[in-house]
């Protein structure tokens, strides 16, 4: 997959993920601190489940479709694991990307489960997008090997932000719907999604001259670009959450919660699956 | 003890531990979680400190019998540390493993001594538990030196899984009786003990070619075959875990809980160990 | 910016904004202890939020100030990033700098925000000066390549006290308002500007002899020097913390709190904003 | 410092520090539990505090001797810190030990002064004693440069045990009177103490023939040992702690509390300092 679009849709993957993770968390924040208000008519605990469900089966569909690719694209291995007339192993590659989004299908495959039956507990599904990135990480950690300088620095740097949503999903077993750790989250979702756009950039220009791999300055260049990359997904997480936020209270006031008298107290409680924990 | 037995051993050993937990802890879960339709039939507080001390008595034993056998197998040391004639260390390997095994014995002695008396704090089983763990990976970190690189590399590959489960037996020192964690752990052993197959079959094929230890495609085969050691634990714990939780629901609504009314509340409270810390 | 002022600069800013903060922290934690003898007269909360407010925008105005500083000194790029003429970045170790500036201007912003309108959660403040920090420390840590050893040695021991500062200020994301770790992280903002200036008289000596920047024994007694800087900041943060608390103590105990019947019970509740988390 | 008796005596005076810890936090945690058959008459509040100002001045007196001694042992700098003639400097060595010192001399002072006034949080205690082991973990690791390879890894082993205790200790700012915790630090304490005198036998040997340092076996070897100092000290801890349990269970049983009644309930109430953070 040593390719442009290689890099380019996996990043357009996360950038997505980063984008509705975002609005998502946004909503659920601004749903909460206005309950007073009646914001639960924005976002009631059935929307909330059937919007975890859509996620879940999304998440599970492109990460069969990933896998599909990665086996049947011009030299995929078509689940061929071992030559043994050559006797090499096939696509190694190929295998391993296909293990990064297997991971992420069961990832996908959890959350339907949690969100639809009451089998399982419901912080298992960051336990299980921890594990993800960390085996994303691990993969990646040890496919670096004899590739040259700038190469290997590049992919170093996008492991900062896959263990860091690793180790940030995993401190949210212990603080479900802290939403410091969410923004968090959703800011290196974004910042891996751009950096793999960058890391196209880098290694196959579409267009404009090569970089030159062995140059001490572009390395010292590409670490400051990764904190450019950094400030830039902070800063388009600010405004989105700043925006949701903005949008709910506006809407809140326009339209006064008349039906309030009508609930009773007790199927108003619980609004968020997040608080019943 | 560099054969094939020498890993299938051990491997069967964690194998059988981590299907234990994972039976173990599901079980309790499932009963904490059905209380109100009488679910203390199947798991009473005393059943719980029962198994306990079993599960301690086993694990002491099979310590010890590995203490032996490391010590009087074919080429043991038998209880000789230092040939004073030849100035060397007598088989070093056999007796870093007893080490290994020893403290393992000791933590089933403090689980025995917990669950029998009332001398000791309870999370000191866990305590000990991450201290075993820990010092399996501290002593196999530093006996790779000098080897190849495969070999070493798939030793470090299980100090993933033994760290690991260091990392998350101390983690419930403070968060005892999270069935997250629990189920974590479990899977963590489940890997260890299959990884420990297939140090076997990759260093002493008991049957096909030997392996090219110093092939580098063979390293990145090896890594991606670890991640699928994990999918593979994961899956089997949920398989059990699922099972469990299934069999506990439908045997309480074969049998409605007649008996309920004639217990005192005060006998039904504290059914498990966990929830009186 | 390699000079004795480059390095005099930074150290300057992060001595006063260290011994701001014990100032700051000290007080309010001598006003929370003493609130039953009118402690609140001190320190109110809207006092407390034009504080932070004034801190924030002090920070963000000296963010801005270094980073023009950065592009328009002698030899700053003034903006330009790369030449394409003689096809070289031009001055990155300005540009990383003004980076790291950028970084702290932005938690200043949103400390700005948070502090004057109620868009975001409080404990924002604390996330974002964490990654500031971590920005800081990891693009020192990729800029050292190549230089001689004891400077690479000075500014490794800079990171031990950038790091810990990004750590604490993690953890106060989830332990706001513990004096402990405000006062750990007092301690090393100081330890780092006075080490700054250290930095700055080893590499750059301003009179006397140069420093041999080969010789192992330098680093030794660099090491050393560096936990006298600790001990020598622990002292700082000490001394002023105690005064702090007997100043306030004093001058309750001189004017007795005679207006506190006329406050209802309702008003003096949150005085701090810490508290009402 | 490199001799026998230069190991051996903070090797002793550790394990005495050990010892003495474990005894005092088994005696607390037994007081804890029994009190409802009137405990607090073995340890009360007021003899907890005299207690920690006794140790708290020892550990001063020890420091400060400690000091002294490095200064002025037969070829110490005698607070002569660079030769000008010669231009080097002198005793590095001494000067890094004395430092170690000087951080434990810290950590008794705040001791003293915390537990003699209220000047500050009790948690510092805590927070000092991990910075002062983090301190004498951070000069062992930089001053193993260019020795020889056992040398360098009995030091490296000792720093598992000092890191852990600044770890631990640093855990304690945030679980104070985990008994877990305590014990832990216990054990790694008296590990530390028993390691010093292991590294005089194998470095400075006071009878019987030298090790060779460079014979990879002995190092295997080594690290088998530290597990066995490891569980040694384990052995050492569960003991005092089961024995001063028994004893304070046993005492009370003797002498029923007869003089309860007469106690106010609120002159009951805060038996340890632990209780009332």
């Amino acid at each position: 997959m040593g390719s442009f679009k290689g890099h380019a849709l996996p990043g357009s993957f996360f950038l997505i993920a980063g984008l509705w993770w975002t609005g998502k968390y946004s909503l659920w924040y601004a749903t909460r601190r206005n309950k007073n208000i009646g914001s639960t008519r924005l976002s009631s605990r059935a929307s909330q489940r059937r919007l975890e469900i859509i996620e879940g089966s999304v998440i599970l569909f492109f990460s069969f479709v990933g896998m599909l690719l990665e086996q049947f694209v011009a030299n995929g291995p078509r689940f061929q694991l071992y030559d043994f007339a050559e006797k090499h192993w096939e696509d190694l590659m190929n295998w391993q990307h296909a293990t990064m989004y297997l991971f992420f299908g069961l990832t996908g495959t959890v959350s339907l489960i949690i969100h639809t039956t009451e089998a399982a507990p419901l912080a298992l599904d960051r336990l299980m997008l921890a594990i993800s990135f960390f085996n994303e990480g691990f993969l990646f950690m040890y496919h670096l090997h004899g590739r040259t300088m700038l190469d290997v620095h590049v992919h170093l740097l996008l492991l900062y932000a896959v263990f860091g949503q690793a180790l940030v999903a995993f401190l949210e077993v212990f603080h479900r719907g802290n939403i410091i750790l969410e923004l968090l989250r959703c800011t290196l979702t974004i910042l891996q999604g751009s950096w793999f756009w960058q890391i196209g950039h880098v290694l196959y220009p579409p267009h404009g001259p090569e970089w030159d791999l062995k140059d001490p300055s572009n390395m010292m260049f590409i670490t400051m670009c990764f904190s450019w990359h950094l400030a830039f997904a902070m800063l388009v997480v600010s405004v989105l959450f700043c925006t949701v936020n903005w949008v709910v209270r506006s809407r809140l006031k326009r339209t006064p919660p008349m039906e309030m008298g009508l609930l009773k107290p007790r199927d108003r409680d619980p609004e968020s699956e997040d608080e019943i924990l």
